[in-house]
């Protein structure tokens, strides 16, 4: 799910109170296994709106964007989800079957059961899903990542971002940008594929690459640096942001929503774990980058390569901030 | 969480989608044990008001009845909670501070964790918890209630409903009485000692007795009967129903938010029990009434001894209609 610089703060506020927060899921020990355990929840026009979504396209949605927080930690294999529906009063039962119906096809499509949950009268519709994965190994946090390690991403970036943007400005969106934003799809054979190739540092990239990179760098103490040319870029997206005259580098390392996996290892190991996580997902992935050093007054994580160097740590999207400011 | 016809409907509708629902949590098998999961919500101005209660009264609720939930489902030791809070645009840092507060003092005191979660602006203050615990022992399910078994009841009935009454009606609630409203604890111990004992089934009272022992009655295919004298009604209950010329069974029976337990067993392990419960939790509780063979046109859940017999089956709180209606 997408985050922002005022929700960060408030995490932050919340995280006093909290056990191992402050990562993509958490972990409990259980049963001689572990237990994985992330939420995330839907609102409808803040998260979805029917002008791009079928209601259960934003059911599936809700399901896949927890499961991508589970991929986030490696080796997890998603098993339960509990679904909390908020209902306004006068929301037909057809709307209600529609949200389920999405979330049941994203339980099949990834192997999870929906074992439960609670409906509630709200304002806003709204669906609050918890899911709980098994870690078949070691998680990978965001903390491990050290320098002299590269970067490596799996999966599209822009995609989403890109139909968003080509709605707002009246435009017809690709129909495949369109699928990215609607029915993204959780990494987990990737997450997998590169806890074993020896990733360090491991995280869904929801809200834009320059953010999620820059928690990682923050968790880790380093910074980064990102290739512009490198980058497994959606097809369509730059010529889309050159159309609409608005700057690349916010819809590939700042709008969020790719659903994308990045990780950081040992530069003898990653051309070899994101061949195999391409293969075993069917998307894109490359070597985008490296971690640096911390080192005061440089970027966090510095985007070459694009004009000159910026600092795309701050890029993304920010759904607490009034939607004229975004 | 009370739940309400429409609500039972929508349940129904939505357990197509589901895995094993319609009890008070789900069992699912993991790492060579059992995780037992809950997830309920709570909205403000539908579960909690500030006017009685404190946004920490409201985290620690929050938290408390899906750990009900859990205590529902017999020998279950809650180990980790998820939050997602809803947060609108200009609640304050403070209010988020309190409520999180009030959840940190439930799982302090309910041996629980908070691992994390999520939060998004919302239009409404609300919080949506789900609940992992460990299954130590065989579960007991809404369905397992056999003819010629006796009904238990754990904890006190009608505390809750009282404060709200009163508070409606103008005049000071009690203080156990708001006590019982804003704090409820859940029964852990005395759903270990009564599934220890054979419950056969089990169930927690969060929209009244009547509504709670029907979903007992219809999963079991049997019907219950209950002894008025014979409820552990807490104390100034039926007091307070007088002084406002209200119906003291709606209070105790159809109030809810009891969070009490109401058990089917054998008659003769029944008062045992009962005792050991009542000594786990420091609770009353009491034999209350006995299972029944189903029967055409025999009231679903008979309650004797409080003018002509009455089928409580239908009392119940409901969030969905609307407020006049109540």
């Amino acid at each position: 799910m997408t985050h922002d610089d005022g929700e960060f703060a408030l995490i932050a506020r919340l995280a006093r109170h909290l056990t191992g927060a402050g990562d993509d899921a958490a972990v409990v020990p259980f049963g001689g296994g572990r237990l994985v355990l992330a939420a995330d929840a839907v609102v409808e026009g803040r998260h979805f709106c029917r002008d791009l979504s079928s209601l259960r396209d934003a059911g599936w949605k809700a399901l896949a964007v927890n499961l991508s927080d589970l991929a986030a930690m490696g080796p997890v294999t998603p098993r339960a989800a509990l679904v909390t529906l908020l209902r306004p009063v006068g929301c037909p039962d057809g709307d209600v079957d529609e949200l389920y119906e999405g979330l049941a096809e994203a339980a099949r499509a990834f192997g999870v059961e929906l074992v439960g949950g609670d409906t509630t009268a709200a304002a806003e519709l709204a669906l609050s899903v918890a899911v709980a994965g098994e870690l078949r190994g070691e998680p990978v946090w965001r903390h491990g990542a050290r320098a002299g390690e590269v970067l490596v991403v799996v999966g599209a970036l822009g995609a989403g971002a890109a139909a968003l943007a080509a709605a707002t400005a009246g435009r017809e969106a690709e129909p495949a940008h369109l699928a990215a934003h609607r029915r993204p799809r959780p990494l987990l054979a990737a997450g997998r594929v590169l806890a074993e190739a020896g990733a360090t540092a491991l995280i869904d990239v929801s809200d834009g690459l320059g953010q999620d990179l820059a928690h990682v760098c923050r968790a880790s103490g380093v910074r980064a640096r990102v290739d512009w040319a490198s980058l497994p870029v959606a097809d369509g997206v730059v010529a889309l942001a050159e159309a609409l005259g608005s700057d690349p580098v916010a819809l590939v390392c700042g709008g969020g929503e790719d659903y994308a996996l990045v990780a950081a290892m040992p530069a003898g190991v990653a051309e070899a774990a994101a061949a195999a996580a391409s293969a075993a997902q069917g998307v894109p992935s490359a070597v985008v980058g490296e971690i640096l050093a911390a080192s005061e007054g440089a970027p966090l994580v510095a985007l070459e390569g694009c004009g000159p160097v910026r600092d795309i740590a701050g890029l993304g999207w920010d759904h607490f901030r009034p939607q004229e400011q975004q």
